[in-house]
């Protein structure tokens, strides 16, 4: 159960490198990124699955070398779309055209309207609303991480233009938005680990109209 | 299993006003949104749990009329800090070295940084970054919900100065981002439900790099 490991997750400092996450687990992770909902089901994002040593640590080094980037096993890189076009709406149309038989004519309206609203915008209009789309899919993953019991760690904190340079995104219309390595908790050397999780009380949250 | 309702789950269109989400559900989902990790821990949003019926009209009104609004028992309105403050990151600091005595120190270096990459930014930046980090919690709500076998619709599809104008969230620093009916789906008038999910293949959509 997701909402029995709400407490049980958390951002993991250290992972040890012995225990690597197994690939039926990190296959399940990709699936529920893959099947996360986006805004008018465009998926406007890349999800890079990083097994290879070298290239994490690579990318280790652009991301203040952060150790979970190697003492993980795995490395989930999203990547933004850096704006909407043409072509990018006409695939998703022509995908749902061709899996739901019958649907092209109400498709062609709905997405027609839809590039008629995205593509005047600037690219940064367009890319902060994939941004905003590819944090559901983290969401996802996160949920479906602590659900298996895989530690994962969300980080913002690397340097989006080298990652984009070292994994070649620019000709791709691709832009790093945030990254997740995944492995197994160290049983010690994890300064945050004993920690209490601290949250806003639902006072000063939530806010209740009935 | 948040895992085994990857399919089961959709954007609902039209639900059944005659059978409400048990508000036990609605706690439990209302706390995975508490628990979702942000950048920071800033945890920057504020979420409205709306079940007031002459509001949610109101509200349906500056959502083109989408029936979800009312048909569903309770609506989720996910609004983002409109920007960072030397006010709301001392929030932070506060309560985490309450809870966490002896942290303080640690604290204030950490926040400290922070501060001094965000605050000279321009509000816009920071609110798409807070926007961001709503969506995960939107992601953690829509994984709750799945869970629980509790329907929802996420949308992008509403007029958002005209929902900030009604909750009166100018002057709290907030902005409507996103919003999420809960209810469940009628078994007839939804046209969506006897669709096939329709999602990018992963070799269009994930890169293994091993």
């Amino acid at each position: 159960m997701f909402l029995d490991k709400l407490d049980w997750r958390y951002a993991t400092k250290k992972m040890d490198p012995s225990k690597p996450v197994s690939e039926d687990k990190v296959a399940q992770i990709v699936e529920a990124i893959r099947k996360a909902p986006t805004s008018s089901g465009l998926q406007p994002f890349h999800l890079f699955v990083i097994r290879n040593p070298e290239l994490r640590a690579k990318l280790k080094a652009a991301a203040y070398g952060q150790e979970q980037l190697t003492d993980g096993s795995h490395l989930l890189v999203f990547a933004a779309f850096d704006g909407y076009n043409d072509a990018r709406i006409d695939a998703i149309v022509d995908q749902h055209a061709d899996e739901r038989p019958g649907t092209r004519e109400m498709l062609e309206g709905y997405y027609n309207n839809l590039k008629s609203m995205y593509l005047p915008r600037e690219d940064h209009v367009n890319f902060e609303h994939a941004a905003r789309q590819t944090y559901i899919a983290l969401g996802f993953a996160l949920a479906a991480a602590a659900e298996l019991g895989v530690d994962s760690t969300p980080m913002e904190g690397f340097d989006p233009a080298q990652f984009d340079e070292i994994l070649g995104l620019k000709d791709k219309g691709l832009k790093t938005v945030v990254i997740l390595p995944l492995g197994t908790r160290a049983e010690e050397g994890d300064w945050l680990a004993p920690m209490k999780k601290v949250r806003k009380l639902a006072e000063d949250l939530i806010t209740e109209i009935n």
